[in-house]
C-alpha cells in the first residue's frame, strides 16, 4: 500500500534483514525498523513494532529463516520465537512451516518464510474481492482494531474489502473504533483510510450502541487472530461486545481472516489462550504535544492499577459469516473444515 | 468524602462564591477552583470543572442565586445557565426552582440553592443505604464513568451503596470503566475509591464482555444524567453497551439517581438531547509524565476526525431496576409516578 506516494509492505526480507514498518510509531512517524537477528525480531513481535496476526506471522516466519541462517540452534530458536506472543494462530502456523523447511536447507527456510509472506499478500488480495460484495454503495462500516495492510504484509483483512469497494468506485464510511487500550483504531486504522482517502471518523470504543441505535451502521467487519474449528474467533479485546451488540440490533457482523489464522487444533474459544498485557497499556499514552515532542503520560489515578486482557473470544453464534481468501463462509465446523 | 484526612464537598458555596474541586485536574492535582460570579460558574459547569449530574445540578442552582445576588437579569442568566450542558435533567430542575425562589428574594434564592445542595448530599445517602441492600459480601460491581461523590455534593449515586457496603464491613471490589474519552472512571472513579481504601481495578471500556463472560462481574450499578418517564436512562455514553451485555450475560444492571435526575415532562429516551462534544476530546489526553509535567498529547492519527456524543440512552426493558433515596424501584412508568 502507498504512504506519501511510495508503495511499501508492512514485513519486508531482504539479504537476511528483515525491515517492517514500527507501529510503535506510527501514526506520529513513519520509520522502519531493521531486524538482523531473530532475536531483533522477536523483540519486535513482543514489543508490537510489527503487530496483527498476519504480520506477526509472516514476521515470526522470517525471524525463523534467520535463525537457520545464523546457525543458532533451530530448535531453541524455535521455542523462543514462539514465546513471544500467544493468542496469534499465524505466529505458530509460520514458525512450524518454516522450522520443518529448515531441516533442509537453510536456503528452503528462506524461501518457505518468503512463500509465507508471499501466501498472506494473495489471500488478504483474495479477501478484499469477496468482502468487497459485501459493501454496498453508500455503506457505513464499523471496525474494531487494525486489521488493515499493517496487521498483514499488504492489503489486511478487514480493510481489504473496504479498500477494494473504494478503489471500485463505492463510496465507503469508516467508523474506526479507537481500541483502547493501544488505540490500534484511532491511530493505526485511521492512519491506513487517511492515507487511501477513505472517508472516516474515529469514535470511543463506548459509542458502538450508540451508532447502532441510531441506524449509523450497515455492517461490522473485523480481523481475526485465531479461529477455532467451531468458529469461535479470538480477536482484540473489545470485539466480542461489538457482536454482542450487532446480533441485538440485526446488523451484519463480518469476520476477515485468512485459512493461516484458523487453528482446527483447538475445537472451541474455550481453548485459546488469552494474553493478558500489561497494565501500563492502559495507565500509560504516548503522543507528540503541540510542538510534536512526544510524551509519555499517566491517563489514570497514579494509586489505582489496570486490568488488561489483550484479547476476547466471540463465540460462532455472533458471527454472520467469515471471510476468507477461498471465500465467505459460516461460521460451523462443517464450513470450516471444508475450506481445507 | 475526605481526601488525604480532610474532609470535602464537591461543590460549596460560602459568601457568595462557589467553591468547587477542579475535576479537570484530578486525580493529577487537587484544587479548589472559586467562581465568584454566575458567568465564572457557567464556564466551570460547561468546561467541566464540575461534573456529574448532581453536582451539576447544584453548582447550576447556586449559579443561578449568584445572578441574583449581582442583579444581573435574572431572566438572561437562567436561559445562560441552561445552556451550558444539554443532557443532565438536575440542571433544569436546579435553576428552575432557584429561579422562581428569587422572584420572591435574593435570600430565598441563596436558600433554596442551598436546599437543593443539601437534598442532593440526603438523597446520595439514602441512594447509599438503599443500593446496599443490593452487594453480597465478596460483591464484584462494574461501573461506568464516575457516579460518585464528586458527580454529587457528596456521597454519590452509584458509589454511595459501594461506600455504604465497605464501611458496614462488606468486601466488595470494583472493576472501574476507564469511560472514554474523558476517562473520568480512570480518573475519577479510581481516584475516589483509592482514596476510600476499596479494591479495584481499572479496565479498558472495551474488556466488558470479557469480563462478563468469564463470570468476574455480579452486578453492573451504574449513575444517570437524565430519566424519562418510562424509565429510560440517558447517561455516560457506552453505558447501553454495557446495559445489553448484562442482559445477555444475565447480570443485574441497576441505576442509581436521585429523583431530581426523572423527568417526567420527557415521555421517553428518544425526547433526550444528546450533547455532541468536541473531537479533541478524543484526539487528546492530558496528563503528567514521569517527572510530573503535565501534557497534553495526540493520541490518534492527526489527519483524522472524531464523533463524539456525550451520552447514549438505555431503554428501560434493560434495567433491573433504579435505585432512589425512596427505595428500589423498577424502570416503568407505573413506578416511577408512585415515586412523585
Amino acid at each position: 500500500m502507498r504512504v506519501a506516494g511510495k508503495d511499501y509492505l508492512t514485513v519486508k526480507f531482504e539479504e537476511e534483514t528483515l525491515y517492517l514498518i514500527d507501529q510503535n510509531l506510527l501514526p506520529f512517524s513513519f520509520s522502519i525498523k531493521e531486524c538482523k537477528t531473530w532475536e531483533e525480531t522477536c523483540i519486535a513481535i513482543r514489543n508490537m513494532t510489527v503487530r496483527g496476526a498476519g504480520a506477526i506471522g509472516a514476521a515470526a516466519g522470517f525471524a525463523m529463516a534467520q535463525a537457520f541462517i545464523s546457525s543458532d540452534d533451530p530448535e531453541t530458536a524455535m521455542h523462543r520465537i514462539k514465546a513471544t506472543r500467544p493468542t496469534a494462530r499465524d505466529l505458530f502456523y509460520a514458525v512450524d512451516r518454516v522450522f520443518h523447511a529448515g531441516l533442509l536447507s537453510v536456503q528452503v527456510s528462506i524461501d518457505e518464510a518468503r512463500k509465507i509472506a508471499d501466501e498472506n499478500v494473495a489471500a488478504a488480495k483474495s479477501i478484499g474481492k469477496f468482502g468487497e460484495t459485501l459493501i454496498a454503495d453508500g455503506a457505513r462500516i464499523l471496525t474494531h482494531c487494525n486489521a488493515g495492510w499493517l496487521g498483514f504484509v499488504d492489503y489486511g483483512s478487514a480493510l481489504s474489502p473496504v479498500y477494494m469497494a473504494h478503489r471500485g468506485g463505492k463510496s465507503v464510511f469508516v467508523y474506526a473504533d479507537e481500541t483502547r487500550p493501544r488505540s490500534q483504531g484511532a491511530r493505526l486504522t485511521a492512519w491506513e483510510l487517511a492515507n487511501e482517502g477513505i472517508d472516516h471518523k474515529i469514535v470511543a470504543d463506548n459509542a458502538g450502541a450508540y451508532l447502532m441505535s441510531k441506524g449509523m451502521i450497515d455492517l461490522v467487519i473485523v480481523g481475526a487472530d485465531r479461529i477455532a474449528a467451531n468458529g469461535d474467533v479470538a480477536n482484540k479485546i473489545g470485539t466480542y461486545e461489538k457482536a454482542i451488540l450487532a446480533k441485538h440490533f440485526g446488523i451484519p457482523f463480518f469476520v476477515a481472516a485468512p485459512l493461516s489464522t484458523f487453528d482446527l487444533a483447538t475445537p472451541d474459544g474455550n481453548n485459546i489462550e488469552i494474553e493478558e498485557r500489561s497494565s501500563d497499556e492502559v495507565n500509560y499514552q504516548t503522543g507528540p504535544d503541540a510542538e510534536g515532542r512526544i510524551h509519555t503520560i499517566r491517563v489514570s489515578n497514579p494509586g489505582s492499577d489496570a486490568f488488561n486482557p489483550a484479547f476476547d473470544v466471540t463465540p460462532a453464534e455472533f458471527i454472520t459469516g467469515i471471510i476468507t481468501e477461498k471465500g465467505i463462509v459460516q461460521a460451523n465446523s462443517k464450513e470450516i473444515r471444508r475450506l481445507f
